[in-house]
């Protein structure tokens, strides 16, 4: 099924700023999708280090299980990731296993470095063992074909697609030090997530230095108030991976200290582009009409109003009331109810749009339902919720579930 | 929006039993609804107890909270119990409050019992406080009108509905101590939930005598593997409410110990009709076409097995994939996944209609497509994973999600 672009999709392509010591290539296997880049090699020059978050699911891909051992044995040193579009190799057994060990064997071969620093990562139709014959005779083409241009980060978010509408990518700049420092991405994933199809993937890369366990510090905790923020359908793909790329080439003076004040740019600029992919992937939400912000404040404490946050993104009954422009705050009301964390009832207040609904526990008298129904008619949609109890807040971003959903995903096989 | 009747609804209304000590009357109150019963009076001779299970939201509706509160402060004793539909009484703060306070009142000195002696219990919109004064003019000819047949429960259980397309009851019998038992239990939900219209309620007497501690056990238990194990959208209604009245008016032997063997048939029993209402439940859920079984086995404990078994029922694209009649395996693996509970990959196994299709972590060899396909345009699925790891077992019930799901509660207000 050739899916229409999605109506929230970027107007303008972001300007990919190259990473030095970082190159790309990216070839036609035809391994599923026909005549469409599929195949993507990212190469990294010595020296260069990584950190990874990977889906929390226990039925993780065998690709995902590749790279967490990986990054382990090589202690955060990397020089490749091999990421194909098509095929999860999820759910696969000893044979998945087997074609990941091919597959980062050949590349290792072929770039002359230890197995254990070549990342891998594939998306696509689970429970089908990749054959990892189909791609082998492209590594050595991939190596040898490397490009660091815009052009090549461009390529590179086109062939990481699999029921993606739009390519998703983002550059962010920071200084440390007083050294510029430049930060690329791109992502791939809209039904967050579809297993067999719209798993979430996202590839950073950037120039700066900084060692593994700072990085992975850092990528966590922008990671937390990114990619974990977001659901299209409250599902967990078999394959989620995140990897940020540090090549070391900005120049700038060693950091090795993880509260080291020069590192606050970068804190910054990694969770505004891990954002930026984030919101691109809600906005790819299967059938998505509307993108939707919800933030809680008045929680018991952070992770209150996160769980909070994310029983209203992820109630259907929510979605498709905003679906419908149906500024239905009884809905959300049943949401708090249902996360099991601490709400004042008497003291809820619901905004939509910046416009009180609910306050004290009740509904506003005479609230104005003419500015709330044009907002709720709009491509962003914004709901804050004060549970009145605590100091705790959070922001979650989701999308409305609409008819576009169901016609992607019940793929009726005639 | 007026629906049309479920294609899930049972082909025939079942015969319902009365039950001795039990009478009843509906009327048409107007509130909402037009020229239908809306408000319904059960009551209950002198010497009946009750038990009742509630909805662990934290945002529950007022009529909820005064019926937890009388049943404890009458230590089970009860009369009757007040259902009106079409307004839930939920999040109206003090006022909604103060609404129970009047009607509870009301009641009570009609039947001149202990205002702790009368549940209540409301569906439909929320948000909106109750107005008693609406109310309260047709208790007293309720409480005169009361009858005691078949045709008065029928009546009940139509009374009740929401957004409901069939009314929903059902009899059984059993046995204590040689003498016939019987229980009669009505019902109403099918968004379970959409709290603005389609909570879930039931109300069940039986005319044995079970003291309230021991009748709580049995309609805990009875519920845990029921209601509890049946799931439309995921959302928890602020109001949901079961109530088990025993009159004790089957002459049978005491029984005052909890494994008392004489009570084995009365647990079956009791279960057996919860699961009546459950299952009607689930056949009226929004745009259902086909009613699902899942079934896990080998989880580490019940628990584990029924958290599994919930993570697939209400994944939503597990849920898009039966609808589109698509025997997709690979999302039953992901949800699987991402319920948290041990599983082995490699062991995993699943069965779609009785036919294998993945085991020992992969899937069959040749699995026999054509009747799985079968099975999957039928009307009713049976899918079975065992997560190869314990003894742990479970069966929950639910639902596809459908368009039909989609335009019931996108609710275009134009």
């Amino acid at each position: 099924m050739k899916l229409p672009k999605s109506p929230l999709a970027p107007k303008a392509v972001p300007y990919l700023r190259p990473i030095r010591g970082a190159r790309l290539a990216v070839m036609v296997s035809n391994y599923r999708y026909r005549e469409r880049p599929d195949l993507l090699l990212m190469t990294f020059e010595e020296g260069s280090v990584a950190t990874g978050v990977f889906t929390r699911s226990l039925t993780a891909g065998a690709p995902v299980g590749w790279s967490r051992r990986a990054l382990k044995e090589g202690q955060g040193k990397v020089r490749a990731i091999l990421v194909n579009a098509g095929n999860a190799n999820a759910f696969t057994g000893r044979r998945g296993d087997a074609a990941v060990d091919q597959l980062g064997r050949a590349v290792a071969q072929t770039l002359r470095c230890p197995v254990s620093e070549v990342l891998q990562a594939s998306t696509g139709v689970i429970g089908e063992p990749l054959d990892a014959q189909r791609l082998l005779p492209f590594v050595a083409d991939l190596a040898r074909n490397q490009g660091e241009g815009p052009a090549a980060w461009q390529q590179a978010a086109e062939a990481i697609r699999t029921t993606d509408t739009f390519p998703k990518a983002s550059s962010r700049q920071c200084t440390i030090d007083g050294k510029p420092v430049t930060l690329t991405g791109i992502a791939k994933g809209s039904g967050m997530i579809a297993p067999d199809m719209a798993t979430m993937l996202a590839f950073v890369a950037t120039d700066a230095a900084v060692p593994p366990p700072m990085l992975q510090a850092i990528t966590l905790a922008a990671a937390q108030c990114t990619f974990n923020c977001i659901t299209v359908d409250s599902d967990t793909s078999t394959s989620d991976s995140l990897v940020v790329v540090a090549t070391g080439k900005a120049g700038h003076g060693k950091v090795d200290n993880i509260e080291d004040e020069r590192l606050k740019g970068f804190r910054v600029a990694l969770t505004a582009l891990l954002r930026d992919l984030a919101l691109m992937v809600v906005r790819d939400g299967e059938g998505a009409q509307k993108l939707v912000s919800i933030r809680v404040g008045g929680a018991e404490n952070d992770t209150a109003a996160r769980r909070i946050a994310l029983s209203i993104a992820n109630s259907p009954l929510v979605k498709t009331a905003i679906a419908g422009a149906d500024a239905n705050w009884g809905r959300i009301v049943m949401a708090v109810g249902k996360a099991g964390e601490r709400a004042d009832r008497d003291r809820l207040a619901i905004h939509i749009g910046g416009i009180a609904v609910a306050r004290d526990g009740a509904r506003v008298e005479d609230y104005e339902e003419i500015p709330v129904a044009e907002h709720m008619r709009g491509e962003e949609i914004e709901i804050h919720v004060d549970v009145g109890v605590g100091e705790g807040q959070a922001e979650v971003w989701t999308c409305d579930l609409t008819h576009g959903y169901i016609d992607i995903n019940a793929d009726y096989r005639s």
